[in-house]
């Protein structure tokens, strides 16, 4: 099994990823919209991708790359607790670090801890937490923000452990394919409406009618004009399901089922 | 008048303000949240923030401040369109760029772009586009992705203009301040719902029954678990709006009203 994720080695991608897949191999990839892709010309047979985060909202990369390809479903799911943790190349007092590097989300995770412990250092955003751990193996007087596996997968010394403002921070991840399931309790559809009034009303009538309940909707621009959305929906699901289906491709502009996880 | 935006001058921000006050103080800030806490302190009298942009959706950080502090309200909006261009400290072949500058949102606007261009360039991401131009004003063989004011304001070199991948790049920018406004045919609320399955749906029927037109919806994470969400929404107004209110008020856990517009 090859399973594609979000590198280096050390990021949370990759803690979830090792959660999820006990042994196989795990293939680094350098954005999501790669490992999508990846999954797409057959060099893996699943990607491991952040959803949702329970501060940040939707990962707004994943969402759009789904939206642009097809083929592409949800096999299932799984959450991680994030911590987040400060460590620099050897040990420092927090007064004594000069620059701090780390992931923009990262960064926004501990926006209270840096304001009060970091204020004089410079932040410098990099692509992951685990590249910026990378980025400080050289550098004294630094210090990043990253998964704390990077003080054994990088060699660095903790300086500060669970920095993160809000302790209820977690992320989903969705494990994707080509193969759709034809089982699970939830599903998740892409649609866009016909931009007229109450449509978006009328497509949660349907849910609603068939006791399909809502558990996250999600907008994101149709990137053609300001006011026009597609909507990602995750439903929790029954026997009417087909039946709701076909209500929906006749109220929708567009409609992508992700499938069943 | 003093009107808050955020810096440094050459932001899109910063024309989005000059668009908005022909003859006032402009006053810089780093953040949107401090702009927001300008206002709040009276240190400015309004406030003008970017808070959709038509490819990269909703601006988390303006919505996420807006939920969490009280008495501020919407006055105006404006629409600026964005164009991206590439800006070296002298003129450079596209080949011979060795490291690009600029805010994590340019990039991703001009993610195309760069792939075919300027794919060997290291990417280093920076607070805004303007810092990008300021940080390359002695750096050699680096180009910044900003507004084309930057040219001007720091005396740079354009090396290619209009380099976004969508030519639909439209930000839309609030103006906020203390006061109320009582007239408007617009108004944006934030609410979130009970959490009970259909309640989503109740509230929109609201709207619907009262011909209320819902021009965005936009969640956001509640911030204390996964799957609990807050919900910012622009609204067509009429004369029943008042009624409307009233609904939603026993329908929603919490509802903040943002004002008219």
């Amino acid at each position: 099994m090859k399973l594609g994720f979000l590198g280096p080695k050390g990021t949370f991608s990759f803690e979830a990823a090792k959660k999820y897949l006990k042994d196989g191999d795990f293939i680094e990839y350098k954005t999501i919209s790669d490992i999508i892709l990846g999954i797409i010309n057959n060099e893996i047979d699943e990607g491991i991708v952040p959803i949702e985060n329970s501060i940040q909202g939707g990962v707004t990369e994943t969402i759009d790359t789904l939206i642009e390809n097809n083929e592409i479903f949800v096999n299932s799911e799984l959450t991680l607790i994030i911590r987040q943790n400060l460590m620099g190349n050897k040990k420092y007092n927090l007064n004594e670090v000069k620059e701090l590097y780390s992931h923009p989300q990262a960064i926004a995770q501990c926006r209270n801890y840096i304001e009060k412990n970091l204020k004089n250092a410079k932040i410098n955003y990099v692509s992951s937490t685990a590249m910026a751990a990378k980025e400080i193996l050289k550098k004294d007087f630094c210090a990043c923000i990253a998964n704390l596996d990077c003080v054994e997968e990088y060699g660095l010394t903790l300086l500060d452990p669970d920095i993160q403002d809000n302790n209820f921070n977690k992320t989903r991840f969705w494990i994707l394919s080509k193969k759709e399931n034809d089982v699970g309790n939830k599903m998740s559809l892409i649609f866009s409406t016909k931009n007229k009034p109450g449509d978006l009303y009328k497509i949660l009538e349907i849910f609603y009618i068939n006791q399909i309940n809502l558990t996250k909707i999600e907008s994101r621009p149709a990137k053609t004009e300001l006011g026009s959305y597609i909507f990602l929906v995750d439903l929790e699901i029954n026997e009417k399901i087909n039946n709701v289906l076909n209500l929906l491709k006749k109220e929708c502009k567009y409609l992508k089922n992700l499938g069943k996880y």
